[in-house]
């Protein structure tokens, strides 16, 4: 792990830009104390860097936990290929037009859950050789595709935030049985562009013996802030 | 109000019995510094003594709330009728026999909502008048149709927390979309007796802008202990 930038915010969190091999990440810490650390994951191809994502990263460190995200493979600060362009105009194209979109979303966002899931579970590997990073681990997430993955394959993972908005590959629907670690699941109640009855059929699906839906009125992004804060008491009930 | 008995919990919480009239109620209040009102019912004919009831209302006063209980018509401390008992016999036998118990529950639950709404309304008058008891009032109960009731009847009612489990009548039913207080809807999602899909078109219809459902696996009474603090903290978001 390569640490290329580094810098304090006022509320004391310590943010470090790293690589590790091919892969661009961030880091937030709290103050030196051991912190439980939280993988954050932002749906699908939205970088790292999004504002949205980095606020909830810096309000969760500053609560006493090491947070860090990734960009996946063709997003963010990682190079795309010609493919990965086409696949996504295509996706833009069908989802402007209102056409169905479930086939080109499988097609798109399959693959990429199945190459994010190692390289979520090697930057885990790095991070928790850090000093000041502790165990157990959890996940909060908008990309619950990849929460599900990372819930079945990586016994380190001890709870886990799922934001219902966004595609699931029927690989992951599949698994959400499998998944046994305590669940807080966010529904936008009016997510124009995803099934509400989908939502309430995986939070049905999930095998986990506690799990918790939070459903909102609003659209894809309208989930009040009081939710980063119940996020976070349930972070602490799991990882503290 | 004529208080009958009193004591004071270990915690520090005092309890108080009274009578308003015919009305038997319980007060629990903190501290003698001024505290918010809540009141909490519990469904239909369940009685105030219940130890599901006091047990939330004790730990809510603890919170710092005044937290006050009556006993509807006909249920716990007051007195029946021939004709109440043998509807709610009606009623256990057509449960206990799995058929539709729509039209009895109709029948029982409509009238039990409107003749308790206004009995609550006379009581939150005579408590607001106690030293240490101040407004804004919240509601927090099992009785979702009450609760729909007093929102749409009472305005001095700024905060409201149901359970989904228990039977909506119909009026309550056409009077969600009224409802305007912020809201906090309990479900537990695999309630033998309640429907699911009724209590998400209830959350659906509730006229509030903010309302948050929180969903948990398991039966009617199996509400995890956190829903409590989730549920005190959703009071202090909008009466303190």
């Amino acid at each position: 792990m390569h640490v290329t930038s580094e810098r304090r915010h006022d509320d004391g969190v310590r943010e470090r830009e790293f690589t590790l091999g091919e892969i661009p990440g961030t880091l937030w810490t709290p103050g030196p104390a051991p912190a439980p650390l939280v993988l954050m994951a932002h749906n699908n191809g939205l970088p790292k860097a999004d504002p949205r994502l980095a606020a909830r990263a810096r309000y969760t460190a500053a609560r006493g936990y090491a947070v860090a995200t990734i960009d996946a493979d063709g997003c963010g600060d990682r190079p795309r290929t010609a493919a990965d362009e086409q696949a996504r105009a295509d996706l833009r194209r069908a989802v402007q037009a209102g056409e169905p979109a479930d086939e080109l979303l499988e097609s798109v966002v399959g693959p990429l859950v199945e190459k994010a899931a190692p390289e979520w579970r090697t930057t885990l590997d790095a991070l928790l050789e850090l000093p000041g990073i502790d165990g157990p681990v959890g996940y909060s997430g908008g990309w619950a595709a990849l929460g599900i993955r990372l819930a079945v394959t990586e016994p380190r993972l001890a709870a886990a935030g799922f934001h219902a908005g966004g595609y699931v590959p029927r690989a992951q629907r599949e698994e959400a049985r499998q998944v046994t670690v305590p669940l807080l699941f966010l529904l936008q109640w009016d997510d124009e562009a995803n099934p509400r009855q989908r939502a309430l059929d995986l939070f049905g699906a999930f095998g986990s013996k506690e799990k918790t839906l939070h459903a909102n009125p609003g659209g894809h992004t309208g989930t009040p802030w009081f939710e980063l804060e119940d996020g976070c008491r349930f972070l602490d009930r799991h990882l503290k």
